[in-house]
């Protein structure tokens, strides 16, 4: 193997291993034996286990990164719930090492630990502020995606922590929480307000949205509800002047 | 001063410099300064800057989590508007220390730290469950509960670092973002839309609900909107079986 194979090699058997078991977990020695190395080769290559957890993780980030890149075709909703299939297909042949640094706390969280985070989620929040194609997203937007985004990360944590749910409902589920994010922000901002008309005319009754539309207008047939919402919708009148006695 | 009104001046001292300045911006002789106490009296009551760091933290931890108590009295709604305005008020007063240690990679984020922070979040989980105050809290629930808590948290952090809108209209809007996260997830959960009416029920049209309501049925007059809702609303018609040539 030349220099650089080796050294690559090493990256992917460290990646692999730090998939699998929180980055405590895993020594020098394991990276050295999965890889078929001596302790003093894999020392050749990387100061010690910080720095080959780093670069793991680096390649991890890109390799993540890469899976948000969606085309620019069909309905947002269904653009979405592409990208967050390979997402979460990450989370799932990743997600043990990753969710201890995630979680916060870990012995290996770094300042650069942290900016390969802050790396990942940036391009996540590029991917769909990108796909809105709006001429300036205006900061209330902003900050609704990056709380989505932190929305998809937690709900991927507690997924990996007891897998309880399939994987193919958190994935319908998260893409359709975007779309009420998106459509409660722009019940707040007139100009985006002015862009969902069209976001919506894009999308089709089978897809993410339209079975989310189906199952809100379902709540309409719970008792009582929709007297309740048809009372709340009416501006409350203000208070009548108290006569003076 | 006794030894324990020392060391809780000490800790107050600290937790008012944490507040102000991210961690490894405040010195043992910062804190030494602040207290009026010397170098070493300092060393005499903690082993060093951590030691002091998490038991301020400890302490805020704590402060915090008693702000999220409210009586179960009044309109859902109502009530978490008011814990988030005591909520909005700590991060305003100690937000930027705290900042760096939720944003991570901080050098004093540590075990210790994580669990504070854990334990933080476990008392906003089950204050809003108690007021919830259902029998059995399903997953999918406690999840949207989590989701709901990381929202709060990255969007105070993200207003800590611009201050772009109003803290007010924060508030009102992560009020407004929990009720359409529990009403999407009761969307999908008969259990919990039985329910829901109960809680729309007690809603007033001058609180966060009814406001939200009203923004809500604003959208319809979006030009199209209204129509597009109305086509995704009709389940799509399986498709004819395609007559043989």
């Amino acid at each position: 193997m030349s220099v650089d194979e080796r050294r690559e090699q090493l990256i992917a058997v460290a990646l692999e291993l730090f998939s699998h078991r929180p980055p405590e977990e895993v020594s020098i020695d394991d990276i050295a034996a999965a890889a078929g190395a001596s302790r003093p080769l894999v020392y050749h290559y990387f100061p010690g286990k910080q720095a080959i957890y780093e670069e793991s993780l680096r390649r991890a980030g890109r390799e993540l990164s890469a899976r948000f890149e969606e085309p620019a075709d069909g309905p947002l909703s269904e653009r979405l719930y592409r990208v967050m299939g390979r997402y979460l297909d990450f989370v799932q042949s990743h997600g043990p090492g990753f969710a201890a640094l995630l979680r916060g706390g870990s012995v290996t969280a770094s300042t650069n630990t942290s900016a390969v985070i802050d790396e990942v989620r940036k391009a996540a929040h590029e991917q769909i502020l990108g796909h809105l194609a709006l001429p300036s997203p205006s900061p209330g937007l902003r900050l609704t995606v990056r709380a989505w985004i932190a929305n998809a990360e937690i709900t991927s944590l507690e997924w990996l922590a007891d897998r309880s749910v399939p994987l193919e409902e958190l994935r319908l589920h998260l893409v359709q929480e975007f779309v009420a994010s998106l459509t409660l922000t722009a019940a707040r901002e007139p100009a985006l307000a002015a862009e969902l008309a069209g976001f919506f005319a894009g999308e089709r009754p089978d897809g993410p949205t339209g079975k989310l539309v189906r199952d809100l207008a379902g709540l309409l047939a719970v008792p009582g509800l929709a007297d309740t919402l048809a009372v709340l919708a009416v501006p409350p009148t203000p208070e009548e002047p108290r006569e003076q006695a």
